[in-house]
């Protein structure tokens, strides 16, 4: 039941990147490493350069991007770009092509495409990875190295874009997928980044305006240090990262005030705190970062190369029976990730 | 003007440590590997076999840890259990020994020691090191290597228990130390250690409650990894350290929930929120956390053989001339820090 190193070879042979920057960068790279045949484009000719230089296949607009016919486009330019982007897209590409995104977001970028008449063949898709760094210059074809990514459908995704983008993202891409709803991920996205960031912020705007600003900054260690560090990147696309996720972002901030004055009012009052310190001790026993997992898991991937072979239960779903995509969905929830496609069939590990 | 190797050698010769978890039994550790003369003390039989068995000469109680007369007291239990602790010395101590602690709030446990009529001997201090574990287990002479310290006064703290603290620190201890008022170390301390850890753990409760919390930790990063990591550790250990400054931690909550209503708000109305994404821009353009500092410190101090000697310029403050109190706290505050004392001289560096 292992996966075949070759598996990825069922998977795409021809992908277009559009939008150079870290991820869809590092993508290209690691695409072209893998053998696919890629090409990228980016609204920026010196990104272009730079991509060539790096042995890139570059197109020079989006219309000859979309002229090479690829089976898979994937849109890696920011959200406020997406529009426009889509509808120039929609103009020149292949019925044939499959669309998806590398967005931190998926429900407003669904609504794009939908918007632009790509919405039937568009599969989501979010590697959890990234840099403080941005750019092309930042990217590499190691940041998306096991990634897990989350690959989001609705209940009118059909089975066949589906299978090419999740035969893309756990084959030449290396990662392991889980099959989300956008809901669902944009919430969790909200949780466990949005919202990490916006603290991030705050604690630096906090120490930015003190009295004793210079005095704490000079005693700062590693609480601050850690704490601050996606707070001290471009603080310009953190806003957009926020922004585009507010519908979600905004109640999980304001449940976070009412917390946070709550435990204000109960340390004034010399009252119990034990509800605030205790109430995730059940995350605290079950969980870890994935940092020291996903290591974990290369180690035990190295023999069987790639990122999905980890874990020893094995799951698989096929594409032609009836409710795969709530299947898929529930899986996911469930803690169990794509590991591979061989034709419909789906292959799940955990 | 080097700050000669054997400088702590003017310091106190005699060091009593009451209480060796984490910081005591680093500081212990550390001191005895120095050469000074240092007895420890714990109320836990199994920390005192542990430290004897780490080398450590241990007394049996309290009252026989007095006895040894040493130069300075080192109060390193948790401040619940100051007021206990602290009659006890009171009752036993020499009038020559100064007293000092190692705790993460100043203004409390001075008017604890004032009550137990320690007071006029007393000099506070903070070494900003630490690490996720605790107990004399997890101890080691290296965690303060080139620690920063606040070392903090009043206007009637007297010259020679503050140049007996001072030599300790910048000597044997090895650190260099800010000299503040209680007031400004518990605020700072608020913002850079105190509100990062409640952010940690209202990061970790927002996702232990909501609807899509399993796939969240599934697909949590690096941000929520380095966000929480604060607040993954013992929760009891963090409520009694914010509980101890809970005066200057509670406007601080008050503020950030203030401002991340505020900004949730904004986020909804789809207004400008520019304000709270760019306020902090002046730290972001001017600090750099510690750690690089730190070990740049650490490289440059290798020659000269202890942390106070990284930097050229140098200043001094005589403790013999009128003023010295508001000089020292003055400096501090624009970036200096002792990293010497000869005598009655303070020397400071930045």
């Amino acid at each position: 039941m292992r996966r075949d190193a070759d598996a990825h070879r069922e998977g795409p042979r021809t992908v277009a990147v559009l939008g150079l920057g870290l991820i869809g960068g590092s993508l290209a790279r690691r695409l072209a490493r893998e053998g696919v045949t890629v090409t990228g484009y980016d609204a920026s000719a010196q990104t272009r350069t730079q991509a060539a230089e790096a042995g890139i296949r570059v197109a020079e607009d989006v219309e000859s991007l979309c002229a090479s016919a690829p089976d898979v486009l994937v849109l890696a330019v920011p959200l406020r770009a997406m529009r426009p982007v889509a509808t120039e897209v929609a103009r020149h590409l292949p019925a044939s092509t499959v669309v998806t995104d590398v967005g931190s977001v998926k429900g407003p970028v669904r609504e794009v495409l939908q918007g632009c008449g790509l919405g039937d063949r568009y599969v989501g898709a979010h590697p959890m990875a990234g840099t403080e760094a941005s750019g092309f210059a930042a990217s590499s074809a190691e940041l998306l190295d096991a990634a897990r990514w989350a690959v989001t459908v609705t209940d009118r995704t059909r089975p066949e874009p589906l299978a090419t983008v999740l035969s893309l993202v756990t084959g030449a891409a290396g990662g392991r997928a889980f099959v989300l709803t956008d809901d669902v991920h944009d919430e969790a996205a909200a949780l466990i980044s949005h919202v990490p960031h916006a603290f991030a912020i705050e604690m630096l705007n906090l120490v930015s305006a003190a009295p004793v600003r210079g005095m704490a900054l000079a005693l700062a260690a590693g609480s601050f240090r850690d704490g601050t560090r996606v707070g001290r990147t471009d603080p310009r696309r953190t806003e957009a990262m926020l922004t585009e996720n507010a519908g979600w972002v905004a109640p999980a901030l304001r449940l976070a005030a009412r917390d946070l004055e709550a435990l204000a009012t109960a340390l004034e009052a010399n009252a119990a705190t034990t509800d605030f310190f205790d109430r995730a001790d059940d995350v605290r026993a079950t969980w870890q970062p994935q940092g020291a997992a996903t290591a974990d898991t290369d180690a035990a991937d190295a023999d069987a190369g790639g990122a999905g072979a980890g874990g020893a239960e094995r799951l698989s779903v096929d594409l032609e029976e009836p409710g795969w995509s709530a299947e898929l969905v529930e899986l996911s929830l469930a803690g169990w990730a794509v590991v591979a496609v061989h034709g419909a069939l789906v292959e799940l590990a955990r």
